[in-house]
C-alpha cells in the first residue's frame, strides 16, 4: 500500500492548488458582482483566468487522453479545483462538460468530435444533459417519458427535461438528450442518446429553476421542453438504444470528479471556520476556545478526511478493476460525500454566525450546491440500495 | 394537568387554521409571481387577505391586551400561521412588529403610541428591530458598538446595523434602534432603545443582504448605517439606559410565537412529505413503501409532537411563573425547535426529490427560513450555554 | 391547558422523591453487594424498604383502584421511582407484576383474583410474563408458535417463552402465559392468556438470560419450556381466545410507566452528570468548563423536558380519550424515550471516565436497561410502523 | 496512490482470516462455557489453537522485528484476528502484551527481554500494564498521583491503579507500572516505568472490575494498590524519568492494532446482521426486506470503509513519516472507529431483536468492548482536542 501521489501529480496539485489560490478565489468576489450586475452573461474575469490556466498547461487535466491521467491521479487536482465555484471552468474542467466531453471521446463518431468535442475541449462552448424529467421519480430510469424515435433518416425527440445544469449559459450551444427508443428492447437497450444544438427547431427553454433560492448564473438549471425535434439519425451518439451503456460508462469518473469537488469544498469551509474560530472573539475569547467549537473542528477534519480516502480508494479501484467491480464504492462516494460536506459547511456557517448565511462568505452557496448533490444523479436512497443489495448478496442463504 | 385548550382558543383556532388553509395558501403562488415581478412592491393579494382577516376579527391576536389570549392560548395559533410565509403578515402578527407592538405598548409612552403604535396594530405601517451588528459577534451582547448618546435635548445614533428584517418592505416606517450609551453604568444598564423614522436624516440603508441565496423580498433584510442621526429625546423608549430591560421583556413571548410558527412550518413540511409519499411512484412502489420513508415519516411526528409540547409548556410556564423562572425553557425551545424544523424540512425536500429545492414547493424557502433561526437571536451555542449553566447550578459543590 | 399537578399529586411526588432519594438510593451499594454474595436470594434491605413505603401508603399507586390515581397523575410518581431500580419493588410498582396485577383487576375472575391478585398486592409473591418466544419474530405477533389448546376441562399449554423477566426471583410464583388456541378464528381473537403457576409440572425454566452482559439478579430474564402443562380451563384469563384483547389493553398504561421510569433514570443519571462535571478536574478546570460538556448537559436537559412532555400528554391522552385514539402517541413514546434515555446515560458514562463503565456508579447498568427497552415490548422499527401508517393515512389519497 | 497490499501481506491475511473462521470463531461457544465454567482458568482450547497458529508461522506477527512486517502491512492481520474476541491470543498478537513487548524490544535492558520478553514472544505468560488511576482524571496524565521513587539501589512504588487488563489472567506474571519519579524535572521527564513482578510483596490485587456488567474472564481488568513495593533498580525501564517517552512510542502501532481490531468486529456486526436479514423473517418478509434495514446495512458498510482506510493511511503515514508527523491522524482513529463500531454493532444487535442482547451472539459483548475503546487510551474528547489544535494552529493569526 502506498498513499503518496507520484511525482508528476504532486507538481500539478501544487501549480493547480497555486493558481485557484493566487488567482481564482481572490476573482471570486468580482465575479459575484458582475454576476449580480448581468446574470446571464460571462464574467470578463473568466476568459481570462481561462486562457492563463491553459497557458499554463493545466487545462482538460480530467480526460485522460488528454493529460494522461488517471482517474486516482486527477481526484486530488479535481479536489484542488472544488475549492472555488469558479474554478473548474477555469481549468475547463466543469460539469457537466467534463461528463459530455467523455462520453464524445469514447462514443462520438468522428463528425460528432469535430463539431462537438473541439470546441469543448477549446472552451469554446459549453454543454449541458437532459435526462431527468419534472414528472417521473428520475430515481428510477425506467419511469423515462421522453422519446426518441427513428423515422426514416431522422431522429424525433419529445418529451419534458429539467435541471439541465448549464444551460443558461450564454455559450451553451449543445444538449445530450436521453429518451426512449423502443419500450419492447431489453431493459438497458431502451433508451438512445442524441446530440441536440440548442437552436433546434422544437427546443424551448421553459424556465430557469432556483436550487435553494439560487440560480446560479450564468450557468442555471434549466427546464426545457423538446417537441417533435427532428434531427439527422447521425445525431444519435454510437447507436439506437445505448444510451444506458453510455449513461453507465459516463457514472464512474463522474462521480469521483464530483465527490472530489465537495471534498475540496468542504476544505476550504473549515479553513474558513478555522480561520474565523481564531480571530472572532466573544465573551473574551476567541471562538476557538469556546463551548464545543474545537470539538466541530476536530469532527470535521476527521470526516473528510474519511470521504476523501474513500473517494481516492474508489478511484483507484475504478482504474485498477473496472466499472463492474467498483459498483458499491461508486454508490458509496455518491451518498457519503455531500452528508459530510453539508455537515463541515454547516458548522462552518454556524461558526460564522449571520454573516455565514449571507454571501459575503462562500458558505451558504456551497451548502446549497453541497445539498443539491444529495439528489443529483440519483437520491441517497437510491445509492444506499444498491450498496445495500450488493452487501446482502454476500451472505444471502 | 389538561393539555385541553380551551373552547375560545379552540374556535380561534379552527377559524385562523381554515383562513390559512383556504385563503392563504392557495395565494402562494400568485404572491410568488408578483414578487418575481416586482420584489419590493406589496402583492394587491396581501392587502386584500388583510381585510378579509380583520374583518373576520383575526387580528393583533398575539398581543393580550388587544386579544385576550395570554401566551399559552396565543401559542396554537402562531403555530396556525407559521404554516404560511405570508399568513403572519395576513392577520398583523409577523415578526419583529409584534415584538416593536408590544415594547411600545408595554414601554412606549402616550405620544409614541399615538405615532406609532396606533397604525402598526392597523397594518398601515410596518418595522424594524435594529440589533445585530456586522463587526461584532452580537452573541455577546456586550460587544455593541453602536451608540445612543445624549446630547441636550437630543439623542444621537451612530452605528451600523444588519439583519434588520423587513427594513426592505415599502411600508416599513420607523425602527427601533439599540445603542450604547453609558458605558460606565451596571452592566445591564448601558444601553438604550431609540425610535426612528426611517426617513430621519443620516439614515442610509447600505444594502439588503441575502439569508441563504434569498433576499425574501418584500421584507428583506437590511444592513443600515446610522451617521450622526438626531432626534428628539423623546425618542427614547422609558427612558436611558433602559434597552437591556426591554430587550429581555420582548424575548419571551417573542421566541414562543417564533418556535410556534417554526412547528406550523415543520407540520406543513410534513404534510407535503405524506402527501408526496402516498402519490410518487418509484421503483412500482410508492415512496411511502420504499426503504425508511416510513421511519423518517415517523421521526418527524415524534420531533414535531415534542417540540410543541415543550413549547407549549413554556409558554405556559411564562405565563404562569414569569420570565425569570423561565429562563431555561425560553433558551431550550431556541435550541430545540429549529434544529427540529430543520430536519422535518429537509426529510420533506429529499421526499420531493430535485423538485423539493425548486420554489414549486415552499419547503426550499422554509428550510432557508428555519436555519436561520439557528443564529437569529442567539446562534444555538449561546442558548445551550445558558440552559447548562442553570442545570449545572443545581449540583454545584 | 394546565401543565401544573394537583396538589394530592404533588403531594405524594415530595413524599416518592423523598423516600427514593433518602431511604433507597443509600441502599443500592448494599443491595448490590448482597446479590453479588447470593445472586438469586432476596436482599433483606428489600423487605425492610417495602414494609416502611407500604407503612407511609406509598403502595400500589400504579393501580387507579387502589391509589385513586390516574395515568397521568401516577406518572411523576413512575418518574421519580424510575431513578433507582430497587425504587419500583419497594413500592410494589415493578413490571412486570403491575401489568399482571392490572390484568387480574380487569379481566381475572373473583377466583383468580383472590388466588394471585391479593398475595400480589401485598407484595408477598411475585410474577412473570411469557410472550415472546425465541425462534420467531416476535416483533410480529401472528408468528407466535405456542399453543393453548382446551381439552375437555383443561387446557394445554406448549411453546418455549423467553425474556420472562422475573423468572428467577425465588417469590415469583405465577406467570401469564400466551398461546395460540384457535389458528382458524379472526386474527385478533386465535390466542388465550393462562395463569400458570410455576412449579406446574411440565414448566422448565431452561437458563436466565443475560442481557448486556447482566443477569440482573434477583430478578432474572428466563427462558421456559412448556411442555403438555395441564391446567384446570378456569386458569384461562377472561376466556378463550381473548388475549389480545388482554395484551392491549395492558399495553397503553405499562408503557407509560415503562417510559416515565427511564425518565427518572434519565434524570439520575443527568445529576451524576452534573455532580461530576463540577466537581472532577482535569487540565485545571472542573470537567464542565471544558470542550463540549457543557453543550451536552443542555442537550440532555432539553431532550428530557421533551420526553416527559410526550409521555405526559400521552398518558393524559390515554385518560381523556382512550387507548384507541393513542395508538400513535403510545408508540411514540415507545420510541422515543428510551433514545433519549440512552444519549443520556452514555453521555454521563463518558463525563465519568473508566469509572462510568464499572457498577461503581449506576450508569452502566442504566445503560444495559434503556437499551433492552428498545427491543422490549416491540422493537423501535415496530412501532415507527405504527407512527408513520397513521400519519399517512390522514393524506392518503 | 496504490491501495493493494503486497503479495506476502495478501497470503498471511488468506491464512490468518481463514484461520479464524475455521478454528477461532468455531470454538467460541466452548470458550465461553468453560469460562462460565471456571472463570479464571484458561480453557484448554486456547493453548491448542495458539499452537496450531504458532506452528503454521502466525505467530507474534505485529511485532516488525519478528514478522518482517511494516505497521500498514500487519494492519489487515489485526483487523482479521478482531472478528473474534478470543483470535488476538491465539497468534500471540494480544494486548496489553503487544504494546509490553514492543517497550521491551524497543527499550529493555538485555536482562529484561531475557527475563520478560522472551516467555511473553512464546506466549507462556501474560503482563498488564498499569497506568489508569482511580481518583484522578487519567485523561490529563500530569494528575498521576502514584510515584516511582528511587532509594538508594532500589526503586519504591505506591499507589493504586486500575483498568489494567489481562491482571486477572492465570498466567499473568509481569505489569509494567509508571509513576511519578520527579515532579521538579521538565514536563516530560518525570515519570518511570518499572516491571513489577506479580508476586513482588505490597502489590494487591484489590478487585477485578466490571466493565458494562462483564469481567472479561479469564482477562480481567484489576484495580491493583502498590505499598511500598521495592525492587531493584534495573527493574526500571530506560532508565528514570523516560516514562512518558516510552508511552508515547508505544502509542501509535497500539492504537493501530485496537482499531483495525474493531474494524474487523464491525465487518463481523455487519456480517451478522447481513446473515439475520436475509434469513428472519416478519410480516411476511425477509428483515432485509423491511423498513430501514437495508439503508442501515449500506451505512454500515460505508462507514466501515471509510474507518478501514482511515486507520491504514495513519499507518502507512506512521510508517512513512514517523510518529510527530502523524499525531493528528493517530488521534483521529482513536475517536473515529470506536464511535463507527458501536453503530455497526448496535445495528446488528436491532436486528437480532432479543437475541442480540444475550451472549448468543457476539454482539452484546462486542459493543461493550467498543464501547470501553471510546475512553481506554484517553477519551474522545482528549483526542478531538489534540485534532483540533493541530488543525487551528495551520490557520491562526
Amino acid at each position: 500500500m502506498d498513499f503518496a501521489h507520484p511525482a508528476r501529480v504532486l507538481d500539478l496539485l501544487d501549480r493547480v492548488a497555486t493558481f485557484v489560490r493566487d488567482e481564482v478565489e481572490p476573482a471570486e468576489v468580482d465575479h459575484r458582482r458582475a454576476v449580480e450586475a448581468d446574470p446571464w452573461a460571462v464574467p470578463p474575469v473568466v476568459e481570462e483566468l481561462k486562457a492563463k490556466a491553459r497557458a499554463q498547461g493545466l487545462w482538460n487535466l480530467f480526460l485522460p487522453s488528454e493529460s494522461g491521467l488517471s482517474t486516482v491521479e486527477y481526484a486530488p487536482l479535481a479536489e484542488a479545483m472544488g475549492r472555488s465555484p469558479l474554478a473548474p471552468e477555469v481549468f475547463n474542467c466543469n460539469a457537466p462538460d467534463t461528463g459530455n466531453m467523455e462520453v464524445l471521446h469514447l462514443y462520438g463518431s468522428q463528425a460528432q468530435q469535430d463539431r462537438w468535442l473541439k470546441p469543448l475541449l477549446d472552451g469554446l462552448i459549453r454543454s449541458a444533459f437532459c435526462m431527468t424529467e419534472p414528472d417521473v421519480a428520475s430515481s428510477d430510469a425506467t419511469n423515462m417519458a421522453a422519446t426518441a424515435i427513428p423515422d426514416d433518416d431522422e431522429i424525433v425527440l419529445n418529451g419534458t427535461k429539467w435541471f439541465s445544469t448549464g444551460l443558461g449559459h450564454p455559450n451553451c450551444s449543445v444538449v445530450i438528450f436521453m429518451g426512449l427508443t423502443d419500450p419492447t428492447a431489453p431493459r438497458h437497450a431502451q433508451h438512445s442518446m442524441v446530440l441536440v444544438p440548442l437552436d433546434t427547431p422544437g427546443v424551448t427553454i421553459d424556465r430557469m429553476l432556483p436550487v435553494f433560492g439560487r440560480h446560479d448564473e450564468p450557468y442555471g438549471h434549466g427546464q426545457v421542453t423538446f417537441t417533435d425535434v427532428r434531427l439527422p439519425l447521425d445525431s444519435v451518439i454510437a447507436g439506437l438504444g445505448r444510451g444506458f451503456e453510455i449513461a453507465q460508462g459516463r457514472l464512474g469518473p463522474g462521480r469521483v470528479h464530483h465527490c472530489m469537488r465537495l471534498i475540496g469544498l468542504a476544505e476550504r469551509a473549515l479553513e474558513l471556520a478555522c480561520v474565523r474560530a481564531t480571530r472572532r472573539v466573544a465573551f473574551g475569547k476567541p471562538l476557538a476556545d469556546l463551548g464545543g467549537n474545537r470539538e466541530r473542528v476536530a469532527t470535521a477534519r476527521i470526516a473528510i478526511d474519511q470521504a476523501r480516502l474513500l473517494v481516492l480508494h474508489t478511484a483507484w479501484k475504478l482504474d485498477a478493476h473496472g466499472l463492474a467491480a467498483t459498483r458499491s464504492e461508486i454508490s458509496q462516494i455518491k451518498v457519503a460525500v455531500p452528508a459530510m460536506a453539508l455537515s463541515v459547511i454547516d458548522m462552518a456557517i454556524q461558526l460564522h454566525g449571520a454573516a455565514g448565511m449571507t454571501d459575503d462568505f462562500p458558505l451558504a452557496a456551497a451548502y446549497a450546491a453541497a445539498r443539491s448533490l444529495r439528489l443529483a444523479d440519483g437520491p441517497d436512497e437510491v445509492h444506499q440500495d444498491v450498496v445495500a443489495r450488493l452487501e446482502l448478496k454476500k451472505h444471502r442463504p
